[in-house]
């Protein structure tokens, strides 16, 4: 039995934008609502999906914000942080809502760009550990350089391999209009130019800081055939801080979250046709496939080598162009993964339209594995 | 049927600690698990309220923290926030999510001291309208000025009434020894000697900056005479600015809040015994009881006056001492109303308890009116 349903999904483009935040927020809104043919009158409660609201621009009490969007209504509304999972998180929350309200708008919003270099810095870091980390150096890139490390050591990953999950993430990125570096061309002349991040990560190891909004309207039944059922909604923690972990090849939050849909939708990793992961640098992609179980630990990096994950490969994974190319406007990302599948699976991506495309998975992760929200969409018929 | 069972609360005192964010909640989760009688292991899913980690101490992604408490639970967790309506948001979210979860944990938890006041006052003005209101001065301390003002003009209420609130929940304080002013005796003298903060609330009309935590946790199946029923959970939403609002001498987030948990309940506000109410400021007392039907519109300064609303009048309001005197620790504010009441409804509450608790009411707000929790609590046989 399907947990929800997708009625309507509405996204602006993720990069770098003068819109403000309210004025973001409800551009998805209105894409979603239109897309679902309802309107406000139609919603029963809303959650707003943010992260840094607050420190980068003095914005926090969000749901009433979005309220002043919807005037007179007085929905139920709260705002759901989880760090970059907090999408995919309010998705999994409004899911839960169902049990009382018949249909849920959830948008996810973000704007970092203006943020000086420094600050922003400090203020990503805030998903991270204050106590341990922090301090020490692991900022966001230092971490995942860590995860790379470590998976090289104990696969014999390459920098070749991380390489090629960024060529194809940004081919996939020129034909997606909404995504950061649409129609950006990005070539290994590029990447070998790419400055070091924190070793072996390069430049173009690294999702880019977007601006954007994501929206999608859930209920408890289907409007129809547009209406795609959300068949599974698996969400994990763990420990903040690397030093409360014992392994650093794998996110134990993202096998429990996976394993937690796959049984709620009564399906394998091999019935997933494509999915949309959360590859805030390449290293996360390689990761977030054996995580998932559409591979062993270990094996990402070959099915990476031979196109397996490609567009035109037998398991695309990031077709949007993921976070690495499509950008990664935190609180929508996981909001906007929902909306990537939905528009995969109904058939309306496009000129980035897989050819199959019956269940798809969406995997958003909050700082350096502490929470992971992992969404099976589509028809299991 | 109520809507879950509060099976263990815990709190922390509230007021300023040398106590870092994660040992406050530690110390209300301990607690309200050992009130319940259960370990981490019992517990299903968890939710965080906190309102200023990210902008007093770069603290976000709080639901990884707190599982870092729990360390190999893996639980599904996340953060709510609503500005100082976190805690009972958070609650009302706990609630939803009974549909999956069999055992929830909630905890809310702030730490505001050691802010420097100009940056705490920034801080705490997140919650309101960045792009019309904070720019004119229109602070929280402002803001409820200005409803008081216009409470005055409508009905007559003098600053004597005011004083009368905060006289009252100062000496519920006294008995209360988690209260941010336990044991602190405030006078006539102490108020006339308060210095004007916003006219016409002085000092002693506005309630301290707290640290604290709260704990509670709820489950949709009773385990006995100590359970709690939850028998109404309402939530509503308004604008955020003052200026897109028609009235303000009453919040229509609380009025809306208050009728759904009513509804949901099974009650009228006249079977409520006793009321936990968000006094950030005396007038919200006022205000409060208002919105909540426990009399008309400008009746309530009456029965403040006649002592109706005494610890040992008809309704008693706050017999903890409120926001005013208990303390405001904002993420965990609404929670520890739940504890407050359920330690009421239980017969617990020691010195302060009241003689009728049979059915309790906690009112929580965030900004001014931009948010409303209200849950009804206790038996309605």
């Amino acid at each position: 039995m399907p947990q929800g349903y997708v009625l309507g999904v509405g996204k602006t483009r993720f990069g770098p934008t003068s819109k403000s935040l309210p004025a973001l927020a409800q551009e998805a809104i209105i894409a979603a609502l239109g897309d679902a043919g309802l309107t406000v009158g139609d919603i029963d409660a809303f959650i707003v999906a943010n992260y840094l609201g607050g420190p980068n621009e003095g914005r926090l009490h969000l749901n009433s914000v979005v309220a002043g969007l919807m005037p007179g209504t007085h929905l139920p509304g709260w705002r759901v942080e989880a760090a970059c999972a907090s999408g995919g998180v309010a998705v999994h929350d409004a899911l839960l809502s169902l049990s009382r309200y018949g249909t849920v708008l959830v948008v996810g919003v973000e704007r970092m760009s203006g943020i000086p270099g420094m600050q922003l810095t400090r203020n990503i870091g805030m998903a991270g550990d204050l106590d341990l980390d922090q301090g020490a150096g692991l900022n966001f890139p230092a971490s995942y350089a860590l995860v790379a490390q470590r998976h090289m050591d104990a696969f014999g990953t390459t920098t070749r391999d991380l390489e090629l999950v960024s060529l194809k993430n940004h081919d996939n990125a020129r034909l997606n209009p909404l995504a950061h570096f649409y129609h950006k061309t990005v070539t290994q002349a590029d990447i070998d130019a790419g400055v070091m991040v924190a070793s072996p990560l390069r430049l173009f190891d690294c999702c880019p800081v977007s601006d954007g909004a994501a929206a999608v309207v859930i209920s408890g039944a289907s409007r129809g055939d547009r209406s795609i059922p959300i068949l599974g909604s698996g969400l994990s923690t763990d420990a903040i801080s690397l030093s409360q972990r014992t392994v650093h090849t794998s996110f134990i939050a993202a096998r429990n979250a996976a394993a937690s849909a796959y049984e709620q939708a009564s399906v394998s990793a091999s019935d997933v046709d494509f999915v949309e992961v959360h590859d805030c640098f390449t290293i996360a992609e390689v990761v977030a496939m054996e995580d998932l179980g559409l591979c062993s630990p270990g094996e990402a990096t070959r099915l990476i080598r031979d196109g397996v994950t490609s567009r035109d490969g037998a398991l695309p994974v990031n077709a949007s162009g993921g976070l690495k190319a499509g950008g990664h406007a935190i609180g929508a990302t996981g909001v906007g993964q929902v909306y990537e599948v939905v528009k995969q699976l109904r058939g309306e991506a496009g000129d980035r339209q897989l050819a199959k495309a019956r269940i798809g998975l969406t995997h958003n992760v909050g700082g350096v594995g502490g929470t992971c929200a992992v969404h099976v969409l589509g028809s299991a018929s």
